[in-house]
């Protein structure tokens, strides 16, 4: 009863502190909604009173065309073949969410969130990632071991760049490990496969960058950065990729905060790069070894590399101390791959401004990943935690690289596979070409036959030149009464008579892969 | 300066009406933040002060498991084979499409139409189907040819009855022809693929309904419907496959006002079934033959049949007056694909209650569509028409079939393609199995490794039978000495010696699909 009494003194004076809060949303509500109004005015435009059907698609988000999508086909086998050669199975999630599950994940980019419309029963938002799904789906359903690779579309209200493949409707390509193992194995496999699918891309050379959430830690705390700013100071080195260092540095010190001696110690080690001789270098560093979290994480770095000289891709992996990224449930080692090649992609204009000369040729991330120990164990209800390492693939760069190349070379794109087209040369014989082209398809053959009763020839062959058909099944009523196809060959001409009964045969021989 | 007064003035008036609305908004918003507070601590429960998390995926909604995966990936490769097999490019569009876009194409059912919040910018709504965003993309490209299929998730916010795969998530798996051919033969090859796809997935027995949007329209006309009851009386028509003929009619008389005479005219012709022979009794009928839609609508369907004849599929296909389908934009023929197999899936207890007997053994619908002549011209600013037929596979009731026909065969589903688990038999050999793996991977093999430093033998073999690995290619020092890899195949616990320089080429031709 005590309970009761409790909860209703509460509902009183929340009640007339919405009170308060509706009043001045009602002001709020009015403004917006006039502007709207206007808005709305405006798109209705003069006195005809016709209706202006805006056609297009939301902002940020693309359709993708025939050709696209042969394109992204090519590009996703490239990927789901590596995931699978390394034993990964696959799952899917839905694309929204309980708002709740995202909350709190993300950090300040929560607010990119996509909420759907309250219309009544469960608050929902679409998905941000796929890496907090996947660690909801573990925990809901008490998995500690998986080997999974997930592809699928994620959202973000950000400011879209669509020239540059930054969407807001764009898809992901996870791989993650989860499960308690030994150090640094699953980790370095995570790298083998960044490898693999950027080598096998051919997107040009690239550089894959490590570090460690703990060195980073670490290097805040040697150097003098209050515990309570080492995430607002780890967004501000995440910037060193886009900014020179100067700008970092006067934003730590005038934002952030910190003193001027302070951001230089940090400004010394983050311009540090190198491999496994670094790491062993920074171990015995007078500031760096006082950390005992950089110890253990240049520890592992160590480690990392050596297992990655067995898996022979030392050649483009570089410890770097400037790499932070941005999210806030990295626990462990970090990476991220860049592009390093000018020219593959037409050169992002703001990204040029004041970056170093060296800066202006890398393309950005098409990569990155890292380790996440606790994030299953914020959707455990006891907090059972899943040690968990992965990598993203960023596919819509590549997407846009695979495009841009496309439309440059020569080579024709197909968006079918058909292998022959089923014609006819004179009048009057859908029924004889549907009749073969029935037993074409229950052959398996990929066959088509134009929508008409009676198209002629020479659009027929056109059609097949079009869409890179290679092969045409000409019926006339001289081959129907020898129970014969003239079988044309539309890169070369050549046209020969096939017995119906070998016909099948013939197609398969002629358009067969190997 | 004239329209600016009168925006000025309508602006005035909107202020003064909005203040009112937000003072009931307010109350309103007040007794439901009341609820939700209520709500909500209700959830936060006793005195613990602890956060109850609740862990689940949002209604009607569900995640795919690795074995779910596995069978969906299966069905996907039959249905998308077909539809390549018919010559189909295919396209994406965004999963979100300007509001707009979906108002006024749903009829009644526009109501489960999920929205996103409005957080700034354009207002958007989830896609309700595929072939609305796929008239849009044809008006937006000014495409007037086109074959494609569109294989995606769409979203409707309907009571979920999940066991019987009706979700508010779920796919469809789309073909349509778009573009002015001659009569009937693109709406013969959708039934074609129909026919395809349901015997290569062998889920049983099943029937092609089929009727014309026009019969339907000309048969209400001549039985004395009034013509502004058309569509609401199709809709009552359209629920004969789960309510027998007296509640339909029922619905008509009380409901919707028809005559008991009206009904009963429609509800001889209803109860009509049959092939080419009833659409050419049809066309002499005294009351049908009365209207030119009819007619046109009957004529149609004698030429499908006689395509049907030629695809061979007129075993499966039913000319069924009673077909109605509920979309409001459908122009032409329209069809409809049922499971006619009992036992097939777990039968559906509510639609039992009160059919009749022979009904109670179909599952439902898993394929439908039909001909939208008028859609793509609702689009295009000019109204220019592009004629449309298409079909949309129902893939979650056959996911549905399929999980339940796994789990009571004996048969396993394999999630991995893993050919070989690299192994070891002693300790301190976790390098070795790194350089080999590495090989394996490099040469195209799918293969694991235990990400543990020493495993024992027995888990790695474990691991094998579990996850149906055929080989094992296990290390030893001997091996190592001998330049050996001891192969073993799991299924017979058979161990061979293999070269290290034959390996490769052994397992491909011990793993070989062939």
């Amino acid at each position: 009863a005590a309970a009761v009494g409790e909860t209703t003194q509460t509902v009183c004076s929340v009640k007339l502190f919405l009170v308060d809060v509706c009043a001045c949303l009602c002001v709020l509500q009015i403004d917006e909604e006039v502007a709207k109004l206007l808005q709305l005015k405006a798109q209705i435009g003069g006195d005809d009173g016709k209706h202006q059907f805006v056609l297009k698609t939301a902002k940020g988000t693309r359709d993708y065309n025939p050709k696209q999508m042969a394109i992204r086909e090519r590009v996703f086998n490239t990927i789901i073949s590596c995931f699978k050669r390394h034993g990964a199975e696959t799952i899917d999630t839905p694309v929204f969410e309980l708002k709740e599950t995202l909350t709190g994940k993300y950090g300040e980019d929560s607010k990119l969130i996509y909420d759907l419309k309250d219309q009544g029963g469960e608050l929902l938002s679409l998905r941000y990632d796929l890496t907090v799904p996947f660690a909801r789906y573990l925990a809901m359903n008490k998995i500690t071991n998986i080997k999974r690779y997930h592809i699928a579309k994620v959202y973000r209200r950000d400011n879209p760049a669509m020239t540059r493949g930054r969407y807001r409707e764009f898809y992901q390509c996870d791989f993650d490990i989860a499960g308690q193992y030994d150090g640094m194995i699953p980790d370095a496999e995570c790298l083998k496969i960044v490898h693999e699918i950027l080598s096998e891309l051919d997107l040009g050379d690239f550089r894959i960058k490590v570090n460690d959430r703990r060195i980073l830690d670490g290097m805040f705390a040697v150097c003098g950065v209050p515990d309570d700013k080492f995430r607002s100071i780890c967004s501000t080195v995440d910037k060193l990729d886009k900014m020179p260092w100067e700008d970092v540095k006067k934003e730590m010190v005038n934002e952030k905060g910190l003193s001027e001696e302070v951001a230089d110690r940090i400004g010394e080690y983050v311009s540090l790069q190198g491999g496994m001789d670094l790491a062993e270098r920074l171990l015995q560093d007078h500031r760096m070894s006082q950390s005992k979290q950089a110890c253990a994480g240049l520890s592992d770095i160590k480690l990392l590399f050596s297992y990655l000289q067995l898996f022979q891709v030392t050649d483009k992996v570089v410890f770097d101390l400037s790499l932070a990224r941005g999210l806030d449930y990295y626990t462990g080692i970090i990476y991220e791959a860049v592009l390093t090649q000018a020219g593959a992609v037409p050169a992002p204009a703001e990204a040029q401004k004041g970056a170093p000369a060296e800066e202006s040729v890398s393309v950005g991330s098409v990569a990155g990943g890292g380790r996440y120990d606790g994030l299953v164990g914020m959707f455990d209800p006891k907090g059972r935690k899943v040690p968990c390492v992965g990598v993203s693939i960023g596919i819509e760069r590549i997407f846009s690289i695979m495009e841009h190349k496309a439309e440059v070379s020569a080579e024709k794109v197909r968006t079918t596979e058909v292998q022959v087209m089923v014609a006819s040369a004179q009048k009057n014989l859908l029924e004889e070409k549907l009749r073969l082209i029935t037993e074409l398809w229950d052959a398996g053959i990929k066959a088509e036959v134009m929508y008409k009763k009676n198209p002629k020839l020479l659009s027929q062959l056109q059609h097949c030149e079009e869409s890179g058909i290679p092969l045409v099944a000409i019926l006339g009523e001289q081959e129907l009464k020898d129970g014969v196809v003239k079988l044309r060959v539309v890169a070369t001409r050549e046209e020969v008579d096939i017995s119906r009964a070998d016909l099948i045969a013939e197609i398969r021989k002629r358009t067969s892969e190997a």
